[in-house]
């Protein structure tokens, strides 16, 4: 039994929302300690959160439950799922905020949320995080067993994410996330980098170099590195990549051999 | 005895003030359980908070005591108190933010913060929530008794809400809150809504259906619903009614029977 | 053995950063409880971070351990540094982030971290945060002790603060903060304009009056009094002085004795 959730949404951290919902996890189960990995994703970003979920999920301690709510179709027909994976439990709605985790481990196994008992009554058609998945979350914690929430679920929803594509030599992928600093993360991983070889990375015309910490430049200058989630990120020494480059989510990132004699 | 302490304040998250208030109360009593309802109310907004606490207490775990300090009054002569009500404790500067809890809840009492052996000292005149409301809030979840911190209070500050007016047949109210969707949360509750029974919404000159979720109207449009805090709400689907209606606090919002004839 | 982790980073509240900081932590010591200082300091300000902890240090527990970091030098030669000062224990890079303790302690002492069994491992070089501090800070919470972490450091780095200056009865010193409220926070303590006596303070051409709290003078105007930290600040009641005053970080205010008829 595990006492850690951890909270992911897009309630923001100025309305009552997130508070109301760890109220209620602590009126389930009061020995509960909650973890915020944010609140801030964008309002009904769910590929944003999906994403943030699969890059942060692994760094909670063994067991945590996640409490990951974005849900545009609150309110539906949509399902709300437990999905277990990799040691963890998640609560979600079933629109692919889990696709990550389904991804990257071997095995795991879902449920649709449908055993009343354990929500929150009356439960609202806008407010499930509070009536529905953080009770739910709390009675997981609390060792109440998978199947007692509800039936199987074969096939959840899962999100495409755009993958890189390799041809002659080179790689295509794009910018998938911009962090608080002005970070353009990429999705090319550190493998494909490494298989790779000796490259050139290009961005919006401007060709940068491949560096292993952001002061491998001078302040303000621009390179690409393999950041903290093994995935290539470009950034600005003490500045802000997204700002310099101009360059936003599903800009084109092209890796190119050293060799090729293009820059 | 409860070991949940919720807070509630206009300190943001970016300045050390709420980090501060969190060390006192975990200096005085090690044991507690820490709950951030919201520290983004808007700076000596009494009415916003008094309005975000009275939407929210009821969540938190029972007995729980709330550190609410919007104090635009902070070092004058105005009171600081405790007030029982509904099972759980309020600690706040005595200028209407607790309105709610005792228009909300049958019974109250409620006590003056006077007695000083509680506060940290030296007694700051500008950051009464460190030194006087924190350790209050944490020694009365450590048992200390009501009557022990001074004298009864009969009659605590209360703001006036403003409230929807019924005439021939026709409800009007307004707009109260805005949350980080874009809805815009009215004053108008469901009890009024049901007894009025089928009706149209108009708020700026345009007339809205009522439905009862987000998604049940297309993306982009905009609807009336009953909102998780059981008050008319005005949302646009993945969209922001703020910014779509133009609207803001204080906007009038007209119920019209379906009847009428008038659309 | 302290539980108490105080965290003041520059990694925002949107990206998962500080999340995985706080999943790290308590997968190798599930016991500890977590206080956000703060995560907002400005990207790479070393100087603010400094400050800001400087000021909100002594509130934790007692035995606190402070996780701290802003740290534009990752990944580089930059050393990490475990400090322990007044009851607490410090971990952050060595870049001037933990001045204040060493200045306001009178005894401390230092140890570089070097022994990689406490780090996660494979450490990134952008993020320490998460594969060196987190995990350091830890185990040192576990009661791990400060030799077992690495070598004696006799000379931490530390960052210059500009000093106020006293002349002619004058003191002239200037904004060195500007909290959410907008109040202007400067570097001129207590002590110094007690030593002084009557006084008025000037900053952009305006006189101001000293008052002891916000509501001293009417809403809308602007007042010099004590702040919570014991520093003198310049607010406007119920309004923000930074806008009011068109002022900034760096501004130069003057102390001048009321006797020198100079207004």
């Amino acid at each position: 039994m595990c006492d850690c959730i951890a909270l992911l949404t897009d309630f923001g951290m100025a309305d009552p929302y997130a508070g109301v919902v760890k109220g209620v996890l602590l009126s389930v189960n009061p020995g509960l300690k909650l973890i915020d990995i944010t609140h801030e994703i964008g309002p009904q970003d769910v590929h944003q959160a999906a994403f943030v979920l699969g890059e942060s999920y692994n760094f909670m301690p063994p067991g945590t439950i996640f409490l990951a709510v974005v849900d545009p179709g609150v309110g539906t027909s949509r399902k709300g799922i437990i999905l277990e994976a990799g040691g963890y439990t998640f609560v979600a709605p079933d629109n692919g905020l889990l696709t990550l985790p389904m991804l990257f481990e071997k095995d795991w196994c879902c449920v649709e949320i449908r055993n009343s008992d354990y929500f929150l009554k009356p439960v609202s058609s806008t407010f499930h995080a509070r009536d529905v998945f953080a009770p739910v979350a709390a009675y997981l914690a609390a060792g109440k067993a998978l199947e007692s929430f509800g039936p199987s679920v074969s096939d959840p929803v899962r999100l495409e994410f755009p993958r890189p594509k390799e041809m002659d030599g080179k790689i295509r992928g794009e910018v998938i996330y911009v962090d608080r600093f002005g970070n353009l993360i990429t999705n090319i991983p550190r493998e494909l980098l490494e298989r790779a070889g000796g490259q050139i990375v290009r961005i919006k015309g401007t060709s940068l170099p491949f560096v292993v910490t952001y002061s491998d430049v001078e302040p303000g200058r621009a390179a690409a590195l393999v950041g903290s989630s093994n995935l290539l990120e470009i950034a600005v020494n003490q500045g802000r990549a997204v700002d310099l480059l101009n360059a936003a989510i599903g800009e084109t990132v092209d890796i190119i051999p050293l060799t090729s004699g293009y820059l």
